[in-house]
C-alpha cells in the first residue's frame, strides 16, 4: 500500500473556462488554477465538474501541458484520466505520470453498463500495464449516479492486491458515507476522498483523506482550513458553514451554478459558458444565486485579478 | 423531411475484430464487412455491438478509411459518430459525410445524465452546424438502458423542425415497440429502425424502415430476406425463425456471444477477443452456444473464406 504519497488533502475538480464560442480558454484556466493553488487547493482537473468528458483528448492534453508550462506545480495536479477507450486513458495517464503529476483520478470505462468486476479489473489493468510507469498513482472514481458503473469494494480489493504501488485511493461521489467508511475500514492506508465537502469532516473523522468537491472551486479557503483544523473546537461550525454554501449551489444545476459564480465574482461573464449538453443558468437564476450567496457573505477574493493577469508570459 | 434517402433497410452494427493483444484487425474487419455487404446487409459500423466506445477516435477514423480504400461501398455505410465531446463527433461525422457514407448513427453525449432536451438539442446542433455539410444524414440513436440518455419525441421534433434535411431517422434500441410506433406516427417520412430483428416485422408493419440489429452480424441473409418479403405469406414464420436465433444469443452476453459465433463459424479463434470492460465467453459457454445454434441448423456460410481472403491488395 502507498503510504508516503504526497497527494493533496483537498482538491477542486477544476472548472474549465470556455470562450463564448465554446473553445477552451487556456489563459483563464491557468489563472483559475493559480488562484486555487495559492489557497492551498489541489487541482483535480478534468473531473465531472470540469466537463472533462465534453473535451476531446487533444484538448485535455493541451490544457494539461499549458498548466505545467505556466508553472503550476505538478505536485498539485491530479488530472482525471478515465475514458471509455483504454487507449485514451493510457495516453492521458502516461502524460500525467511523465509530467510528475501527484496522481490521476480514473473513471471506469462508462459506456457499457452492468459489466463484471472481472471486466473492469481488466480495463484498469490494461491502462496501468500499458502506461508502465512506477510514478503513476491512481485514485479510483466512484460516481455511479453519473457514470452508471460503480467501483465495488471487491474490485478495489482485486486492484490493490495486484497493483499495491499504483492504486492509491478512491473518490467516493456516491454521497453514501457508509460506502466511504467501508472502504476506509477494509483497506488500511487507502486514501478515501469524499466527493462532497458536506461530508469532509465526517470522512476525516473516520480516517479518510479529505475531499474532492465541486464547491472547492468557489469556496477553497474555507475547505482548506477545515482540512487543516478538523480536530479543532470549531470544526463542526466550520463544516456547517461549508454545507450551507454547498446547499445554496445545490439549488441549481451544479456546474452551471459554479461557473455563474466564477463569472460574477471574477467579473468575467464568459466564464458562465458551459458546453452542451449542459445549459447555462438563466439570468434570473444567476441573479437569485448571487443574492443568496451574498446573504451568506460569500466572496471569491482575488479571482478577478487572477483571471485577467494570468496571460503574462503565455 | 428527407424522403428519397438511400439508407439501407437493414444494417448490422458491425463487430470489430481485434487481435489477441487488443489491436484493431483491419484486414478481418474489411473481410467481415464484405461478407455482410455481399448478403445485402448495410453496415452500421461503430455501434454498441461494435464496441465503438472502446475504440479511440483515431482507431475509428482509420478503420473507416480502411474500409473505403478497400472498396466497401460508402452507400452501405452508416458509421456511429456520437461522442461525449462534440469535437469528436464533428470529426467523425465530417469524415463520414465527405466519404459519401449513407448516413451516421448518432448517440447523444452520454456522460452527463438527467440533462434537458434543450441541452441535447444544443449538442446535436453544435455537431450538425460545425460539420456544415448538406450530405450529412443523421439517424438518432435511442438506447437509454446503455447510454443513460433517452432521445425523447420532443427532442426529435425540435431537431426535425430545425434540420429537416439532416435528421433522417431513429434507431430505437429501447425494446419498447410503442416508442417506435409513436415516433413513426408523429413524424411522417421519418425512418424508424428497430434495434432488434425480433421487432423487424412489427416495425415494418407499422410503417418503420427496418432494423439495425446485433444478430444481423451473424444471421444477415435471413434478415435481409424478411426485409424484402415482409408482405409475403411466410413472413410470420420467417420472423419466428429470426427471433429463435436471436433468443439463443440472448442467453449470453450479446457481444461476446456474437464474436464467439464469428470465431467459430469463421474458423478464426481470435475473432472471439473483446476489449475490456467486456469479457469473452468461457470455453464452456462457447461450446454450449455452438451446440444450441447447430440444433437450429445455424451457419455463417462463406465467412471463413471472407476472413482469410480479405487481405489481398491491402
Amino acid at each position: 500500500m502507498v503510504n508516503e504519497l504526497a497527494l493533496p488533502g483537498v482538491m477542486a475538480p477544476v472548472l474549465t473556462p470556455f470562450t463564448s464560442d465554446l473553445r477552451c480558454d487556456g489563459k483563464r484556466f491557468v489563472g483559475f488554477c493559480r488562484w486555487l493553488e495559492r489557497q492551498g487547493m489541489g487541482l483535480a482537473v478534468f473531473g465531472t465538474n470540469s466537463e472533462a468528458n465534453s473535451l476531446t483528448l487533444e484538448e485535455r492534453i493541451e490544457l494539461l501541458d499549458t498548466l505545467i508550462e505556466a508553472g503550476v506545480a505538478p505536485s498539485s495536479l491530479v488530472p482525471g484520466s478515465g475514458a471509455c477507450a483504454f487507449g485514451d486513458s493510457v495516453r492521458l495517464s502516461q502524460r500525467a505520470a511523465r509530467q510528475g503529476c501527484a496522481g490521476v483520478l480514473m473513471l471506469p470505462p462508462f459506456y457499457y453498463k452492468g459489466v463484471s468486476d472481472e471486466g473492469l479489473f481488466a480495463a484498469f489493468a490494461e491502462v496501468i500495464e500499458r502506461v508502465g510507469d512506477q510514478r503513476l498513482k491512481v485514485l479510483l472514481y466512484h460516481i455511479p449516479q453519473v457514470s452508471g458503473v460503480p467501483i465495488t469494494l471487491g474490485l478495489i480489493e482485486r486492484l490493490i492486491t495486484r497493483y499495491p504501488q499504483t492504486i492509491a485511493g478512491l473518490k467516493d461521489s456516491s454521497g453514501d458515507l457508509n460506502y466511504s467508511k467501508a472502504a476506509i475500514d477494509r483497506f488500511p492506508g487507502f486514501r478515501v476522498y469524499a466527493g462532497s465537502d458536506a461530508l469532509l469532516l465526517a470522512t476525516l473523522k473516520h480516517g479518510g483523506a479529505g475531499c474532492i468537491s465541486a464547491t472547492a472551486n468557489v469556496n477553497p479557503q474555507a475547505i482548506v482550513r477545515l482540512r487543516q483544523d478538523w480536530r479543532g473546537e470549531k470544526a463542526e461550525e466550520a463544516q456547517a458553514r461549508l454545507t450551507q454554501i454547498r446547499k445554496t449551489f445545490e439549488g441549481y444545476p451544479m456546474i452551471a451554478a459554479l461557473k455563474s459564480a466564477a463569472a460574477h465574482y471574477g467579473e468575467h461573464p464568459e466564464f458562465a459558458t458551459v458546453r452542451p449538453p449542459l445549459t447555462a443558468l438563466t439570468e434570473g437564476q444567476r441573479n437569485e444565486l448571487v443574492k443568496k450567496l451574498s446573504a451568506h457573505n460569500f466572496a471569491m477574493p482575488g479571482l478577478e485579478k487572477a483571471l485577467t493577469s494570468s496571460g503574462e508570459g503565455m
